[in-house]
Parts: C-alpha cells; sequence; structure tokens
C-alpha cells in the first residue's frame, strides 16, 4: 500500500487527521441511518453549532464522503446522504462509537485509579 | 446502553472527543504490535513532538488504554504497552487508517471534482 497514516508528509495523514475529529465522526454516524436535513442533523449531534456543522459537511462533501442535495422547494430543501465511499467509512466509525459507550464503566474506574495515585504521588 | 456518544454532556462524548485525536490514534496503532519505549513510539509516529507524545500517553493512561512500566535499570528505562482495554480499541482503530490508506484515491479524486465545481461557481 502506497499510503502510510504513519508518514507526516503522506495525504492519507490529512485525511486521518480530519476524521479524527468528534463532529466529523458524529455527523457520519448520524448519517449511518439515511438521508437527514440540515437541521434534523443539528438536532441528532447534540451539542454541534450551526458553524461548525456547516463548516464539517463541506469538509466531508469535498472528501466524498458525504453528498449534498438541493431540492427545488421554496424554500429550498438541502438533504445529506453518505455516498457509497461514506458507508464503507460509517461502519468503522460506528465500532469506535460503540467503543467508547460500552467500555465508559471501565474507563472511568481506570480514572479513578490513575487520579488516586497522582494524589498519593504528590502527598507522599 | 446507558451511553451515548450522542449526548452532548455524557462521558462517553468526553471519551469519543479524546479519541478523535490524530495523535492518540497514531499510538493507539504504534502500540498494537508490542511494547515501545518512548523514542521508539516518537519514532513510529513520525512528526509527534516530545510534548504531545508525553501528553497524549499520559490521558491514555488516565483511561486505562495504555500500561506505563518504569524498569529499574541505569538510566530508567520507561515502556509503553496496550492495556487489554487498549487491546480491544486499537483493531477499531486499524480499520480507521486502513480505510484512510486504501482510500486516498476515491479521496483525493472526490476532493479534485469539488474543487473544480467551487472554482466553476466562482467564475460564472
Amino acid at each position: 500500500m502506497p499510503y502510510n497514516v504513519y508518514s507526516r508528509n503522506c495525504p492519507a495523514r490529512l485525511v486521518l487527521d480530519r476524521l479524527a475529529d468528534k463532529w466529523a465522526l458524529l455527523v457520519i454516524g448520524s448519517l449511518r441511518e439515511g438521508t437527514l436535513r440540515f437541521n434534523q442533523l443539528r438536532r441528532e449531534v447534540d451539542g454541534v453549532s450551526q458553524k461548525v456543522l456547516s463548516q464539517t459537511l463541506k469538509k466531508l462533501e469535498r472528501d466524498g464522503i458525504v453528498a449534498r442535495t438541493a431540492l427545488p422547494t421554496v424554500p429550498v430543501t438541502v438533504e445529506y446522504a453518505l455516498t457509497t465511499l461514506g458507508t464503507t467509512l460509517a461502519e468503522t466509525i460506528e465500532h469506535l462509537s460503540s467503543w467508547a459507550e460500552s467500555n465508559m464503566e471501565e474507563i472511568q474506574a481506570a480514572q479513578a485509579r490513575y487520579d488516586r495515585r497522582e494524589t498519593a504521588t504528590v502527598a507522599g
């Protein structure tokens, strides 16, 4: 494989960098179930601002991950959907989200252990 | 499942946010093959600074994803390895990196199409 995310100048590193963004991950994950309009996406991805959602969608559209369709209604309706390429990515991202959700208790226990140890070190 | 990355106040959202970081992804990916020392990791993750690598490792250690072992050598040798929890995460992350590497040509073609269209819109 000619591309390598571990090399700083490889274009694959730039793509990984763009995917390594919680809003991009959450937008792609939300579109797994099907086409959504801008405001539906905004409700789905709790906490995202209008500006950040708009920027995130533009980057994902440019990378060929999300397709934007403007319907000739009054006012114009704009819909977003995963492309075929985006669909292949969405499954991997769903694994990452599920991993975070399923392992929260273990992660929180590890954090508590770490923080107790740090406190003990400072006190000792 | 009580945790949900789509809710802004869920702790799983915080974990996703921390994983949505290219350096964290590359460090976890590098440790897939086995234990590495700090300087080995720094060479593996091309372009990472000493400070950022150190901060990334601390966060991953706190989350229970990476284990740090100080060996009683002179000078002290510090080794990093994935925990059992970290190993379950590493496979998903490897999929994400492989996805970026395997689909670079399609992504670059999409970017070129998007940029040509934007230029045409501005000129037209």
